[in-house]
């Protein structure tokens, strides 16, 4: 999903992850309701995300600034997700929050 | 591929590309040397790399700092490999440099 970023600096965070095949309830209806409830959190601006075939997953959250990253992660209900993700759906999961200084690209169609 | 980072900071490169499907030639054998050349780099920490059905890739590569990332811009076999990239290989790319301020996980079998 391409979004329009602003210029530097904002916030990347990456999450590398690997679910538990085993042991998935509740974890399809958890994750679209924490994307959504996420979308809608002050300063977050969008996000890439890629799954390979084994299931592990790679994706970038982008923000505004480090306080809208430092709410969200401590929103009632993202608490009670990332506890039932530790106990049942995740078997790891790896996570930086970084500030993105500079950034640029190159699009042939643009 | 996970790979053991050191405490923050430390910098991150945030790719997100889109290869052109009809005109790869040479391609893979590009990659694969920029791969080799690239891991060779004083500072270059590890990699984590993800590739959808589609062919949209997002990659994250990771440094010690930032001098790190600015000698490898510049290398001259890379330089070359980015200019073919542009002309043949890739439809879009985005490039982001990132500073990892702080970094936490969760290993079950850990």
């Amino acid at each position: 999903m391409p979004f329009t970023r602003p210029e530097p600096p904002y916030y990347a965070v990456i999450i590398t992850s690997a679910l538990d095949a085993d042991h998935l309830d509740g974890y399809a209806e958890m994750d679209a309701r924490m994307a959504e409830l996420g979308r809608a959190q002050p300063g977050y601006l969008g996000r890439e995300s890629r799954t390979d075939a084994g299931g592990r997953e790679l994706t970038v959250l982008y923000y505004r600034d480090a306080e809208s990253i430092t709410a969200w992660q401590q929103h009632p209900e993202h608490l009670e997700a990332q506890r039932r993700g530790r106990e049942q759906w995740y078997a790891n999961y790896h996570i930086e929050v970084a500030k993105v200084e500079r950034a640029y690209g190159f699009d042939r169609h643009a």
